[in-house]
């Protein structure tokens, strides 16, 4: 990379004057660490740097155009499974980590506007100590996960507000000119009205800023939800391995006519078993995978079902209630049980575990450490319990003492997330097809189909394996390539995408054109996140035709 | 415009062959109405075109490339109170009235994909014809107005789904370089989750072609909500004139808890007697206006409220009754009069509407006038009924045959749409600045609140005044670009904006100088509709800055 050794040192020294040489890091433990990802990583991270404002990301973004550096912004670094810290090609990191401000509360009108180092712990505290009535939305990972960074690549939650990019505003922008932007209204210094609307006047900018590198966001305004006067969780339990079809359509139409208004999450077997507990290394043979038989066998052994899912009605007592007939009606016939549970309800069931256990024959220990934490995710509560399944494949398992961090500890982790239409049929294909893959490559296929929008589903397929073990790396990358290459031929592209495979080879000549044409519009130099979310490079002629 | 006059000619003749002599049009009549609208217009039309395909629309834009003649897209060119069909600039007419195929009808997952020609009349009896249980949303506007039209403006209705921008996905654009893209995952062409989702991998692109000159949408997802199994309107009345603030405060925790899922309307006197009848001529000077003292007069007369609200409850019969007690437990001693009416009820009224009234001493037949058309927007059904009071001030009246036409009639109709946060005082500050400036400048003040989203209101402001008098075209333009400019100064920015008041001129400069970037990039020939939703151009030096 000649351009960017060239003028590196001057760069360095001009970042440190610019934001202070404390904040800025080139020690090589420090660099290799930044770019250790769950999977194979080949980008170098060349230094770190850790602005405390967003004029210090201005200033240190027009220095990378000065020296031509390019420079990979990331929130808390957390986005494991999809590539960490590590940027998409070689680069110096630009950690938002300081800009941890939350800069507005406002009880009103439920919502906050927050900084990109504001952890989803942070936001859950601050509403606590603050006596707020307002309901934040949480994902599934750890507490310490930046709120705009989910947000940024699309992530989703499990409560009504689940959808954040869709309850997100008024993102402040730092340009890769280092000019400052913010979206909607904020298009006009005197608006009252940017913490209240997506949309400003004039054409709307800020989906520019989800999964590019057009811009880094260093402040956006979050939307919140009351506290409803009445919280009623559901969990399902279906043996039918057959039967997530029926299920989904049956619930599509709750949906649609809103008595469903959460991200529901349903889970196969492989994901509740690797959720509450440790790889059975007993019962496998060393380098074999746990197959469908001996799930089978698990599940009637250990009472998993084949498909668990969850769900949560919010609203008045009397809504709930009406809801809930609704729930029971859609789901009569479709699964085994159906369990309505509040906060009172499951703390009885709770400290009745063990007994009940034996009455229902399911190993309702287990299920409670499973679903203690999606109760609470369904109120917006984060967890920490979610990460220890990133260990499923290591036989030390999760440290015993001390942080879980996947990237430290070699946990393999691979995501691959497909857009699948909310039908019945549509997910079997989905979820046969990515179980066969991942059974034929040796890893689990621990699977979640979450609804995420009205019409539309995600299904987050697992790949989980030991980065320590010889070769897991390549089969792994290879397992995730041949299933996102089949999704995407069938139809279900991933909503999000990881480093390794972040270019888009399929794109449609034109949409790749303008894509490209919008980057060189708006980085010029190309110093912002090289690669990331880019079309691959392919011969492509459509935007030259007219100028001919 | 010397760059047109150039090729023009040969320019015309290029279209004739690619689109058909007879959908080219420059008969002087025709081209006189094209540029005609409800207030003052300067930029000629220079011909007329009529694609019939989105190919044909493709091939039109190289054409005006190869000539660089601009050419303004229209749908159905019926955006009064804004521009009708009036380019921003001089320039040739594309009307895509001719893509009016409504392409796809999913009743499964709830949506149409249609063209730009498609009217809401069109689609209303395309479902009706089809049994379909599925409601589109519809506007104020004539039946006649283009769904997609009316979403790039980012129009809104009055059902759940009446934000049209948010309900909307997979545009398919032709760009100003006669590519042709589809947003969304329509990047793709395998794709099977176009229709259900507004994201796609990678930055969004949809929101670039709302209220833009970025490229012309040929057809678009737009969705659809299953009929509730019962709905119910209500109407409230509320006599006090300071009475809007407590109403919006105590409506907001509905919209927030999500009990009030449609966009509300809450209209003042103005607007309610404009909507019911004719100027009273007897009782004002001629020149003069009904000044406040006549309106509270009237009010009492005939028994209009200060303020009148129309809202609905969507859902099962338990859900509905819920919603009923909430509303009016919040609109307890806020309003004076509060009636719900479902299908059979607004029947019974509708048949003794005349003995009610003696018993209510309120004219029951100018409300139920009123409030029919309202009930029936509330369920997505189009109506006819609110074209009439463009005529307000005419002293004619509406034609007693044949079709309403603002434009060719010289109706004077002018919007002011302020964005305002969903507060009591912002809605009062607004309400109260926006009734003082119309009656200082000799216009009747009719004005709507709507609820637009869940914290955001769009007070909707209608200078309404006849054409043919000497001197009210300039009073009326006047009027309105003093207002815009103090609600600007106070933060509160138009949604939308006219042809003669498109150009911000207050936007922050970096925001403006990204604007321009981006059209640069997309359309280095500015072929398409110049000035549309443009920054003014003002000195400016935030992008090159950073080049020095």
């Amino acid at each position: 990379m000649t351009s960017v050794t060239a003028g590196f040192a001057e760069a360095l020294r001009a970042w440190s004057e610019a934001i202070g040489a404390t904040h800025v890091s080139a020690e090589p433990q420090a660099l290799g660490q930044a770019a250790t990802a769950t999977f194979h990583t080949t980008a170098r991270v060349l230094a770190i740097l850790r602005p405390g404002t967003a004029e210090e990301v201005q200033e240190s973004v027009r220095i990378a155009n000065r020296y031509r550096v390019p420079v990979y912004p990331i929130s808390s670094g957390k986005n494991w499974g999809y590539g960490s810290k590590s940027p998409v090609r070689d680069g110096v990191l630009l950690d938002l980590g300081r800009l941890n401000r939350i800069r507005e509360c406002n009880d009103e009108l439920a919502y906050v506007t927050i900084e990109p180092g504001v952890t989803q712990r942070q936001l859950y505290q601050f509403l606590r100590e603050r006596g707020s009535q307002l309901w934040m939305d949480a994902t599934g990972a750890s507490p310490d996960c930046s709120i705009i960074g989910n947000t940024l690549e699309r992530g989703f939650g499990h409560t009504p507000m689940g959808d954040h990019a869709s309850t997100a505003c008024g993102y402040e922008v730092v340009l890769p000119n280092g000019d400052k932007i913010t979206t909607g209204f904020g298009q006009f210094e005197s608006a009252r009205t940017v913490a209240v609307s997506r949309a400003g006047v004039g054409p709307a900018l800020d989906g520019l800023f989800l999964q590019s590198n057009f811009g880094i966001v260093t402040s956006m305004t979050v939307w919140l939800m009351p506290a409803p006067e009445h919280f009623e969780a559901f969990f399902f339990l279906c043996d039918e391995p057959n039967g997530l079809g029926p299920i989904v359509d049956a619930l599509r139409p709750l949906k649609l006519s809103n008595v469903l208004r959460n991200v529901m999450h349903i889970g196969n077997d492989y994901k509740v078993v690797a959720a509450s507990g440790r790889f059975p290394w007993d019962k496998v043979t060393p380098g074999g995978v746990l197959d469908a038989a001996m799930m089978a066998n698990l599940r009637r052994t250990h009472g998993v079902a084949a498909w668990s899912g969850a769900g949560a009605l919010y609203g008045t007592r009397a809504q709930v209630r009406d809801a809930k007939r609704l729930v029971k009606r859609a789901l009569k016939g479709r699964v085994n049980e159906l369990h309505f549970v509040d906060d009172r309800r499951l703390a009885l069931a709770t400290r009745f575990a063990k007994p009940l256990s034996v009455l229902m024959r399911r190993d309702l220990v287990r299920l409670l450490g499973v679903l203690r934490p999606v109760y609470d995710l369904l109120k917006g509560i984060p967890t920490e319990s979610t990460l220890a399944s990133t260990y499923w494949r290591k036989p030390a398992g999760p440290p015993k003492t001390g942080v879980q961090d996947p990237d430290r500890d070699r946990c393999g982790l691979l995501w691959c997330s497909p857009v699948v239409p909310m039908t019945g049929a549509a997910l079997t294909e989905v979820t046969t097809l990515a179980s066969e893959v991942l059974l034929k490559h040796g890893f689990e296929p621990q699977m979640s189909v979450s609804l995420a929008t009205d019409r539309m589903a995600i299904c987050v397929v697992t790949i989980t394996y030991d980065r320590d073990v010889a070769g897991a790396d390549e089969a792994a990358m290879q397992c995730f390539n041949l299933l996102a290459e089949r999704l995407q031929a069938r139809g279900y592209p991933l909503y999000r995408r990881n480093i390794a495979a972040m270019n888009s080879t399929d794109l449609s000549p034109a949409y790749a054109a303008l894509l490209r044409e919008l980057k060189a519009a708006i980085d010029p130099n190309a110093i912002l996140a090289p690669g990331r979310y880019e079309p691959a490079v392919v011969a492509d002629t459509s935007a030259a035709r007219w100028r001919a």
